[in-house]
């Protein structure tokens, strides 16, 4: 039993979906969260800058006495935790339980992978998965889904252009399963859906990430059964962060503003 | 005569649009570059988020000996300009040159603005422009416009339509100068003037603001006779920004990486 609460971070709001996936499955679990809203996007910097913006906010978490740290940010888990050794919390990325549950799912054994920029070219997903016998991976940078779910565009014309020109081949090499390997995209699953067809499974991040992170809580015997208490912060507060918070958890979530550079 | 430097920066890659035009119109003259390509965009941050990067640009600027600093970013100019009061070197934002280059240009009176949604919240442009006897002023925030022309949507379907969901009330105004508020829109011209038609005449930031620095250089007597050397510094190196760079500037451009948060 710890009543101490899970930290999570993303590069901003698209966490969020992890977030709902974890107070859905662990509905007594403090959340402490902190999106980089002062730094988003985090997909198309380099690698190094990465690293270092997520070290901070590991740190800002873990001043916060939290039991565990989810990192709800696909460019985060892929860049930037290989390079980290931190073992005072265990620290949850969405790559390992996100693959893992491609593989359950897939029936041919072709699966497709989307993300940032920075994601793919880690090629974090690739090694995971083409390291199994009869699995054969395809991936794509989409650069443009974050700001397109970002500046409502979510469910328009461009995005289903835009997914065209990311997705056409992924649908040709004849993909049964899709990664959605940035947590801003299950936002666009309708254009994404319209191109791949009834017949691909879209994989989030959010719920193989949550069911990952109960079964680690169990398994160290520190499930809580108190009443929660959740705390949002944010590097910079824009309009957009708190209506789109509130739109996800609520009316009456707590948002505070911290400076991510003392971490 | 005074041969030391020009600082300039932009919250990224698009202020090198000014860079090519203070180049071309002074080539005597060396430049300091810094791109805050680790946190940018700043078009859709808070407004103390953005005064507070502002600040940090020209401190990094300042400490390389400098004698004038040039805010080659819509955004920067407009929201965090009026907020700092630095009088060691003279700063020169893009807003008072630019709006005074659409006022020269326009016949009917009727000037449209796009920008990123900080640059037009600050409402710089309409207070400057609609102090003016017989002005209306247009304005529309185009927050998808920087992330088009950085991933290499610039001309494009998909840039189109999204300039017809912009730009289309400016167009029916029956505006006849439209300001391209922020220094990455100059590479959307093909998709705004298509647009806008040929009637329409689009004002970039660059050469009003690089005439303005002259002039200001002239006044003060500090122009340089010399040969320039230019350095180039980002926060953050990316492939993009180097090979963006190189494209604008020639292949032996010399970019070095440094730590904002120092400064």
């Amino acid at each position: 039993m710890d009543k101490r609460p899970i930290g999570v971070f993303d590069s901003g709001m698209g966490g969020l979906t992890v977030v709902k996936e974890i107070r859905r499955l662990m509905p007594n679990e403090s959340i402490i969260y902190f999106g980089d809203t002062g730094r988003v996007p985090y997909g198309n910097r380099g690698t190094d800058t990465i690293i270092k913006y997520v070290k901070q906010d590991i740190n800002f978490l873990k001043s916060n006495d939290i039991k565990a740290i989810v990192v709800a940010c696909g460019t985060a888990s892929a860049v930037a935790l290989p390079a980290i050794n931190d073992s005072d919390v265990p620290i949850i990325g969405v790559v390992e339980p996100t693959a893992q549950y491609a593989l359950d799912t897939t029936k041919n054994g072709k699966i497709g992978i989307i993300g940032t920029t920075a994601t793919i070219n880690s090629g974090m997903y690739q090694s995971l998965l083409s390291a199994k016998n009869g699995i054969t991976v395809y991936e794509k940078a989409c650069p443009l889904f974050v700001p397109l779910a970002e500046n409502g565009y979510s469910n328009s014309e461009v995005a289903r252009i835009v997914a065209k020109d990311y997705l056409w081949d992924l649908k040709e090499k004849g993909v049964d399963t899709l990664i959605l390997g940035c947590t801003h995209y299950p936002l666009l699953k309708n254009a994404i859906k319209d191109i791949m067809g009834d017949g691909v499974t879209l994989i989030n991040c959010g719920l193989p990430t949550a069911n990952y992170l109960l079964k680690t809580l169990k398994e160290n015997d520190c499930l809580s059964d108190g009443t929660p208490a959740h705390k949002y912060y944010v590097s910079d507060m824009t309009d957009e962060f708190v209506s789109l918070a509130r739109t996800f958890l609520g009316d009456g979530v707590d948002i505070e503003k911290t400076d991510i550079n003392n971490y």
